[in-house]
C-alpha cells in the first residue's frame, strides 16, 4: 500500500450492510473504488460497490482472492472471525487495527481497557457461571444487566436483573455464553461522539449527538446535544484519548452516559456508527468520508457542523411513512435498498435539517 | 413500469460518465439501483452502479437486454443515436421524453423551439453552405459564431467570425456538417437555472447559479448569482415554461445570458448539468436526486438553498491541487475516479461552502 491512496485504488470492506453501502458512496467521492466481502447474497452495499465477493469468512481462497484485489482492508462491523483476520492481515493492512477489534469484540476486555486508561464505565464483573453471578450481584447490586461478552447488538444477548431472583433466568438467557454483569447507571441521557483518527495521528471529532433508543434500538440522534460546554469538551477529549491509545485509524463511535458526576463510557464501536448518520447532512465531510480518508491515508476533512439536524432511523414498518417523508421540506432521505421489511430491521434513515 | 418506483427497482442510465456516477449515488439514497449502458470500458459510473453493460449504441441485442433489466430509462447526455432510442422506447419509458431530445440535439431546432414559445435567443440562421453563410452574415452581422447544429460541447465544433473575411475558414471548420450562425450577445454574465419537473407536473427550480467559463469550459458556478430579484423570478419562470411546454420529466439545465434588455436563453441541456453540482452541498436534495425522483415517479424534494456555495471544476492538471483542497475547511471534494488525466478533461469538482 502506498501512503496515500490515489484515484482508482480499491478499499476492501468486510461486511455489505448499510454502513458498507454509505462507505462505498463516500469512497466514490474521493475517486476510490470499493470491494465488498459479505457472506449474504445481494447485500445493500453491492448496489454501489465496484466489486462484490459473496463468500463465508471461513473461505480461505475467497479471502485471499479478495485481499489481493484491494489496497487496504476495513470493516463495517466488529464481529469478524479471528481466523479470517489472520489470513487477511498477512496480505494487506487492516484499518482500524486488530488490537481495536480485540478490545471491542469483547465487552469485558473493552470495559477493562477503558478502566485501565482512567475512563469511567459502569461497574462490571465477569460471569461464567452461577457462582460468578452471585458474587457479581453481591458486589454490584441490583438492578443490573447481564450481557453476553461477544456478538450482542441492538439489545440482543441481554437480560435485566431487577432483583437477585432474576439471576437464574438471566443466566439461562445467556445460553452458556461467557457474560458480563454491568451495574445500572443513573443517567439523564445518552450522547455519542463520532471521532476519526488519521493515519498520521491527526484527530477530528464531530459535535456530540444526543441519542434516544426504543426497544434497545437507536431511534433518533439530535445535534446539538443537551450538554454543557465543559461536558462537550470532556466528551471530545476522552474520545481522542481512546483513539490515540489504540493507535486507531478510521472513524469510531463512542457512546456516553451523561450523569451528574460526569460522563460514563457505555461502549465503543470501531467503525462508522448509526448515531453519526446526521453528519451526511450537517457537515461538509461526513463520518463515512472521514473513515475512508483515514483508511486511505488522506488528510481528514472539515468536521465542523453547519446545521442543526435530527436523524431518525426508519425501522421496519416506518417504511410506510416514506411517501410522506419524501414530501417534507428540509428532509434528506437515505434508504438502504433492502428488499424485505422486517420488524426491528433498519431500512433507512432521514436527516431533518433545522433552519 | 409502476407509477412510483419502489426499493430495489432499477433505473437504466445511458452514458457512464461523471453525471451517471452521481445519478447512481443519488438513486442509492432512495433505495433504487442503476444499470449503466456505456460503450467505453470502465466508465466512472461503473464504480457505483448495480450493473454495467459495455456495448455500442448500434448493438441491438445489448440494448434490448439492457432495457429488459430496467424499469425506466434515462440518460446523462443528449447525443444518443436515434436508432438506439427507437429500440429502447418500445421496451421501457424514456425520461425525459424524445421530443426533448429531438429539440436539444440540434441547435437550430432548439433555437426555433425557444423563439416559437416567446423566449429570447441570440439571432440565428441555418448554414449549410457558403451561400447560406453569406446571407446569414448579411442578416446577423459580425462578430458572430458558427456552430455545428449537432454534437458540440465544451466549445467544440465552433468557429468565431469576427469579420466577413473569417467566413471561409469557419465554414471549413464545420467539415461539411450542417451549421448554425449565431449573433454575438452583449451580456454582462451567464447564469443557469437547474429545474426539475416531476411525473405529475410538479416543478422545482434551484436558485440560479452564476457561471464563469474559460476556454469554452465551465470553471466555476457561484450561488447566489448576481441577479436582481426580478431577474431571478424571470429566470425561474422561463425555465418552468420550457419544462412544461416539453412535458419534461427530470432535471434540466438552462443557460441564460444576462443583458440590460433581459435574459436571453443560450442553451438547454436535457439532463443534470455541471452548473448544478453546487446543489450537492448547498441543498437538502441535490439536482441528481431530483432527477432520479422525477424519473422514478417520486415527489420532488426540497430544492431550497441552505448555504452560499462556489463550485469549481477540477480540470486536467487541477488534480495536482487535490492534496491541498483536501485540507481546506468548508471544501467538499467530488472526484470522478478517472484514471487518466488529460488537458481539458473534467476530473472532479469541489464545492466550497461560504459560512
Amino acid at each position: 500500500m502506498t501512503d496515500v491512496l490515489q484515484t482508482g485504488a480499491v478499499i476492501g470492506i468486510l461486511g455489505g450492510g448499510q454502513l458498507g453501502r454509505m462507505l462505498s458512496v463516500a469512497a466514490s467521492r474521493l475517486g476510490l473504488k470499493t470491494h465488498i466481502f459479505e457472506p449474504g447474497a445481494n447485500p445493500p452495499a453491492a448496489d454501489v460497490a465496484h466489486m462484490v465477493t459473496t463468500a463465508s469468512y471461513e473461505d480461505e481462497a475467497a479471502l485471499t482472492a479478495f485481499a489481493e484485489t484491494v489496497d487496504v482492508i476495513t470493516y463495517e462491523f466488529e464481529n469478524i472471525p479471528t481466523s479470517a483476520l489472520d489470513i487477511l492481515e498477512k496480505l494487506r493492512p487492516i484499518r482500524p487495527n486488530r488490537r481495536t477489534l480485540a478490545v471491542s469484540q469483547d465487552r469485558l476486555v473493552e470495559k477493562a481497557f477503558l478502566s485501565e486508561h482512567g475512563l469511567r464505565t459502569a461497574p462490571f464483573a465477569a460471569v461464567d457461571d452461577e457462582v460468578d453471578l452471585a458474587e457479581a450481584i453481591a458486589e454490584i447490586g441490583t438492578p443490573a444487566i447481564l450481557k453476553t461478552r461477544r456478538f450482542g447488538y441492538d439489545g440482543k444477548g441481554q437480560a435485566r436483573i431487577m432483583t437477585p431472583e432474576d439471576a437464574e433466568q438471566a443466566l439461562a438467557d445467556m445460553a452458556g455464553a461467557p457474560a458480563i454483569l454491568e451495574g445500572f447507571i443513573d443517567f439523564s441521557h445518552e450522547v455519542s461522539v463520532i471521532g476519526t483518527r488519521g493515519a498520521d495521528g491527526e484527530i477530528a471529532c464531530f459535535d456530540p449527538g444526543e441519542n434516544v433508543h426504543r426497544d434497545g434500538i437507536l431511534r433518533t440522534t439530535t445535534v446539538p446535544a443537551n450538554l454543557t460546554s465543559a461536558q462537550r469538551t470532556d466528551a471530545v477529549l476522552l474520545t481522542a484519548k481512546i483513539l490515540n491509545t489504540l493507535h486507531y485509524i478510521g472513524t469510531m463511535g463512542v457512546e456516553l452516559f451523561v450523569t451528574p458526576e460526569g460522563l460514563i463510557v457505555n461502549e465503543i464501536a470501531p467503525r462508522v456508527h448509526n448515531s453519526g448518520h446526521w453528519t451526511q447532512n450537517g457537515c461538509t465531510v461526513d463520518q463515512f468520508e472521514q473513515h475512508i480518508r483515514a483508511v486511505a491515508g488522506w488528510p481528514l476533512g472539515d468536521a465542523k457542523r453547519h446545521a442543526d439536524v435530527q436523524m431518525e432511523n426508519l425501522i421496519g414498518d416506518d417504511m410506510d411513512r416514506v411517501p410522506h417523508i419524501a414530501k417534507e421540506t428540509n428532509a434528506a432521505l437515505h434508504l438502504y435498498g433492502k428488499a424485505e421489511v422486517k420488524p426491528g430491521r433498519k431500512m433507512g434513515h432521514v436527516n431533518r435539517i433545522k433552519t
